[in-house]
């Protein structure tokens, strides 16, 4: 079984045929267009010439799927708002069905991600299981029964737009102290110039050349494994935020698996193991309830397009 | 149709047989059981006097549905864990089985109160809906297409440990900063003595009569629908709190419905048209993403044998 997968980017819009062990076969990618209307005549093309690149019809596949970013009504195939791109009540859906008379399912990007790594990646060995991308923003996928959770009115959930502190740091979304303004590698960033500001001697001025605009994700991660305090002091908060986050949802949820994605789970298990050990202690029903694997992606970039494909396979 | 619901509590154990409307036709009471066995022993026979009262056999009935508090492994019909109670491990369903040769199921107690809610009470519109239970703690139950959901591991969602203030008031759970440290009747009547502790002056010691420990769920409410600014305050923090954990679960569940029990929820408009006010300019994606519905439960003491009953209906 094939099916393509297409991955929605505000830069670039990737498409790829993927196998029925979630393996790429065949990708292209193209320049997001302009508006949406000649984006997914591009897309049609993508798909097209990647149909005709593997000597395959309509007929050998078992559907396109879509991952989208922004706010999407995955039971109509509607974009309803992509603030980024400024797509707005889109019929995404129908306007490639045009093109396509095979099954077509969208939905959002964070989502598919989910799925991608809950049926080909590091959580294939479970059913539910939830997913933060931890990037510029925390975005956020729930599987339940290896399907996508899409909400009571089919348009996801919005899993870094929980707030962590009320009265915290103001976030993008209006609130304040959602998971979003820690947890992210923008939070993180923001918590370490904190710390050095604070901290002249710090080992993270040297690692960032004495030039605090260098500061990344990697900087307090990799000074406080080499043993620098306060560095130690910053990912001792970011790991406290982002796993109160994680048991708010697992005390919802109670998923299987808890996969962490993006930038700043590249840390693996210096990152999952301090998370494991925050929890321990704190998981609700601790002794009686039945703990999450903390699993950190695989798919990496490659999520996009496998994760939209296993939305029709 | 019929349907048998029983409703345990540390108490008492309730127990009623309900028809296809949700109206209790006959019910019952006892002291609970002094031991897990006594007490579903005990239930038997309440069963058996509600059948013989109704002339009805075992063959009328759909099932017989239980709410209990606690952690329910729902999938296997075990109470995990009552702390309150002491039961462990506890295999009700299996136990009752013995007595009767139909459909038992289990669940915990707020979740089944969320269903009844959702199915016979103030959410009947509505097929996905969250109940949050606003009384000594803050319990929760979620409803996805008419059917509680139980999670991954099917026990069930936890929704007042959600820490919705890092670092803030501990809570019973061990966390610091949960929504029950808040917006529960006790975290209500906390903050409310904390303000008058500060403010000498504030109507609310007229309420009580001088008397702090008389100070209760109503004292802050009563005072500022009155007037009074220290009162005001309090309920406008409780508000706060409140909505911001509810906008957290809209955002992850996105429910059209979102019930409020439990006794702080009698205050009904007054209550609801705070939420939706503090709501309307923070929830995420607000011009695109569908609100839910605020809605008091109406069900009120008869909400756990009725809920308990359509798990079988």
């Amino acid at each position: 079984m094939y099916a393509i997968g297409v991955d929605i980017g505000g830069m670039s819009i990737k498409v790829g045929l993927v196998d029925e062990n979630g393996k790429i076969l065949v990708s292209n990618r193209r320049k997001t267009g302009r508006t949406s209307e000649i984006a997914i005549e591009n897309t049609a093309e993508q798909i097209k010439e990647i149909l005709e690149e593997s000597k395959l019809s309509e007929k050998d596949i078992a559907g396109i799927g879509i991952g989208c970013p922004g706010l999407i009504d995955s039971e109509n195939g509607v974009v309803d708002r992509n603030s980024n791109m400024k797509w707005d009540k889109f019929p995404l859906v129908a306007v490639l069905k045009k093109h396509f008379d095979v099954k077509i399912k969208i939905s959002n990007d964070a989502n598919v991600a989910a799925l991608g790594e809950t049926i080909f990646g590091c959580a294939k060995d479970y059913k539910n299981a939830i997913m933060l991308t931890l990037g510029t923003g925390v975005g956020g996928g729930i599987i339940i029964d290896n399907k996508i959770y899409e909400g009571g009115f089919s348009q996801g959930a919005e899993l870094g737009h929980m707030v962590v502190k009320v009265d915290g740091v103001k976030c993008g979304c209006g609130r304040r102290g959602c998971l979003e303004a820690y947890a992210s590698a923008t939070g993180l960033i923001r918590m370490t110039k904190e710390e050095m500001n604070k901290n002249p001697l710090s080992d993270m001025w040297k690692f960032v050349d004495g030039d605090i605009e260098k500061t990344d994700g990697r900087t307090a991660f990799e000074c406080a494994k080499k043993g620098d305090v306060s560095a130690n002091k910053v990912v001792n908060k970011f790991v406290k935020y982002l796993s109160e986050g994680m048991m708010n949802l697992m005390n919802a949820f109670r998923p299987e698996a808890f996969i962490l994605g993006g930038g700043v789970s590249a840390q693996g298990k210096y990152l999952t193991e301090k998370i494991e050990r925050y929890c321990e202690k704190r998981f609700y029903g601790y002794k009686h309830a039945k703990k999450p694997q903390i699993v950190t992606a695989i798919l990496g970039n490659d999520a996009g397009i496998i994760g939209a494909a296993s939305l029709v396979m």
